[in-house]
């Protein structure tokens, strides 16, 4: 006989969910990476049904009951951990009405859709509706959810990217490295400075560049069985774990870009394909929060990716690509990965000035949240942010201020947190590896990439949402959230 | 006050189903043109959740109630057309059990899968054990739409694709095709053989190719802002009204299969690009049928796009695509695309030969259905059929005899007749256009081929599933299916 008939019910309710949301994923992935013009319409139609179907799912009154029952039945340490994952999605969906989460999908869609032209047109005007519309849903939604948990509006927000993370702790990390972010920034720029970097000469075809991209997925182990390189304006990984979509972009004058953002990616991509396959459709084998997920994304491409032991391996690739260069001998190439300056455009920033991109969003989005500034008042703040923190004037270019990301026309307010946190993370389990085996270094620089890809499936891909954040950092590291490592690491590699 | 509440409720549960049904479609096409291998379970698992879901919806017990009470409300002459279809889709659906609808998905997305690669390694004992598999559920579901309907059980999965036809009639005009057939290829290659054709020199470059389709496609008129151009195994046409995808193959060593085959499908795609657009979503906006649709795409690729004024047009573009050769002559190229010739597969067959290929599937697809031969029986037939209908050997050749389509793999038994239902269809929509327009071939000579996309659009694109087939048919062409035209047709461009 059955001991578990809660749980089980449960269980299936998720499986059904979870094959619903595959498609649901194919479907965003194909509007950024294919769809033309005249489908958005009817593609944001399709996806608000459907995400008003998952929503009703979701929110079953039947849940609250059974969830309750469940707790009193006999299960096992993978099924409580699944079974308090699925409280806590329970929880943050039946915060939202059904009307809400429609109106959202409908607004983030058309206002994503209007971007990408948009932003090409640098055209703020035509933006600001859209972004005014999607932002007073998201300061609903906000509302809805700090009401039901007791934080505040911004903090409710964070939580459903990074559970148990809070403002408070943020401000204090941030505002450390508001402390000597700008003075390291010129230290290294003043080092490198006296340093010859050659610059490569390009064009460099678009086809020769997909060809060398999906050459370094191989290897850093993406299985193409199980997932596809596509282009689309902002690069994204989407998909499902079964068959993970990630996509980048070209330009024919620069492939240290899309390269290095692919590699990116493939942290992102390599996170979802080695999720626990058996427990997958179940909220226990999600990947547990983004900051985490960005924390792969950065040990690909800022850990591993610019390490010179793993430039002196791409390096070839690069030169038989294109053809020998001066500019790709190793150490050149090395040097060219990790130049240091100021920009405007956060996907395009080095490992340094990215935080100072993640400050400003940061500071922007908790007060446009926190009802304490309007849509409109974002340029001249974002005017200013660059210029204090990065000495960038990006008055009147909106294309590359503002414009630039798809998280604000996309309602991700509360995400940019994490792509430092997720930084911060990586130093930590690259400093732990480092520990576990002091030789790492050298077994980058020997071509074994697999010491790396097997801590981390073993800490942290396989171990998917068993545990929380907290106790997962712990485990793999010894300690929680030390943003010390994060420091440390730029001060080695960069001074 | 609503004086329509009924309708009213049933018109938005249509619209729901058709946004899901988006989703399905895109999730479908994707499968076909970009999953990786590994994807295909969680796939399969995914459409098959969605296909039980919207075959749930389409069988919600409400809908039997409403049906009846909306046939008293005060319905406009679109409305009632609407209701009729509504009625039409809900009696078939509701003779299917979910469970069914579910089994066969899932068997039909495992078989179709497989076959993409069995059909290159001409593995028939492989492919026999999943299509049993499929051929079983599709007896089970003819049976229960026969016992639902009255029909035999062939005539019950015809009925899906094209309302109205039955056997008798096919035989009946597939009986007459059969008499005059062979003696007409007989007459064509005795006089083809007399005249000379100079062969294009290859090899064809894909984009140059894919350049050329793009090209011909807009000439034709497809909208490229509301649909696409992709590569799959079997190229097809799916998507959505607002978003069509169409799927084409390239080959290097020939470029008029993959160019004529795109015309082919950009007749379906137009279809569906000029549906009803205020009534998309609703049952009255379908296309009207199976063979309708084959119509269209015949009307492109044989009516149009191998009559000598549309030949005359696009041999500048051909010469442009690949370089200037002899063969591009527009009189030589006309030549060459109405060369006939029996081969072994149907996509490629010309308009004289293609008749045979699709009474040959007709005649075993029948016989499985009804349960006078098994799966296992289908090569010794094929051979023999071939042999007769055209005389060529296909012993042993699995891959290019009876593996050759997706149509069986995919359950869509009863679908094959409509091919040639759709080229008599398509004849008689030129027989009656020249009627209307008695200088229609020098219109299309003189490159205005407005004049057939008008007359296209006014008299079957537009008008989607108003009236039945027997009615659409009599009013664009002012006679019912007369296959006479068709055989006029042939006699008159190959005799």
């Amino acid at each position: 006989m059955n001991a578990t008939p809660a749980y089980d019910t449960l269980s299936s309710t998720w499986k059904r969910m979870h094959h619903l949301g595959h498609l649901q994923s194919i479907a965003g992935w194909d509007q950024a990476a294919n769809m033309p013009p005249k489908g958005n319409e009817a593609r944001a139609a399709a996806m608000a049904e459907m995400a008003s179907l998952l929503h009703r799912m979701g929110t079953d009154p039947a849940l609250r009951e059974q969830l309750q029952r469940a707790e009193q039945e006999p299960l096992d340490d993978m099924q409580r951990a699944n079974l308090r994952e699925m409280g806590r999605q329970w929880r943050a969906a039946t915060a939202l009405p059904e009307s809400l989460v429609q109106r959202r999908q409908l607004a983030t869609s058309r206002c994503e859709h209007a971007w990408r032209r948009q932003r090409q047109a640098n055209d703020w005007a035509g933006f600001l509706p859209n972004l005014r519309e999607v932002l007073g849903l998201a300061r609903e939604e906000a509302t809805l959810l700090a009401d039901q948990t007791g934080l505040s509006r911004y903090d409710a927000l964070i939580e459903r990217y990074e559970p148990g993370m809070r403002c408070a702790q943020i401000d204090r990390v941030f505002g450390d490295v508001r402390q000597w972010l700008p003075g390291l920034i010129r230290q290294v720029m003043e080092r490198q400075a006296r340093e010859d970097v050659i610059a490569p000469v390009g064009p460099f075809p678009v086809a020769a560049q997909k060809a060398l991209c999906e050459q370094v997925m191989r290897l850093l182990g993406f299985d193409f069985d199980a997932g596809r390189l596509d282009v689309s304006t902002h690069p994204f990984c989407g998909g499902v774990p079964e068959d993970v979509r990630m996509t980048t972009r070209f330009r024919e004058e620069d492939f240290l870009g899309s390269l290095m953002g692919t590699v990116h990616e493939t942290g992102h991509g390599r996170y979802e394909q080695n999720l626990p396959r058996h427990w997958l459709g179940q909220p226990v084998a999600d990947a547990r929060s983004m900051a985490l997920h960005e924390s792969q994304s950065l040990s690909f491409e800022m850990q591993l990716g610019s390490h010179p032991g793993f430039v002196n391996r791409i390096a070839p690739l690069v030169a038989q690509a294109f053809g020998e260069q001066p500019a790709f001998e190793p150490r050149n190439l090395h040097r060219l990965m990790t130049r240091v300056k100021p920009g405007l455009i956060r996907v395009d920033a080095d490992e340094v000035t990215y935080p100072a991109h993640i400050l400003l969003r940061y500071e922007i989005e908790r007060e446009l949240i926190e009802g304490r500034i309007e849509a409109e008042d974002v340029p001249a703040l974002w005017d200013s942010g660059m210029l204090e923190l990065l000495g960038v004037d990006t008055r009147g270019n909106y294309k590359d201020g503002p414009m630039q990301d798809v998280h604000w026309p996309e309602a991700l307010f509360g995400y940019f947190p994490c792509y430092s946190l997720g930084a911060m993370y990586a130093a930590q389990w690259f400093a732990a590896m480092r520990r576990a085996m002091p030789d790492l270094d050298a077994r980058i620089g020997g071509g074994d990439l697999a010491s790396v890809f097997d801590w981390l499936r073993d800490n942290i891909w396989r171990q998917a949402s068993r545990w929380t954040t907290d106790e997962l950092v712990l485990r793999a590291s010894g300690e929680t959230l030390n943003p010390a490592h994060f420091k440390a690491h730029l001060q080695a590699r960069y001074l």
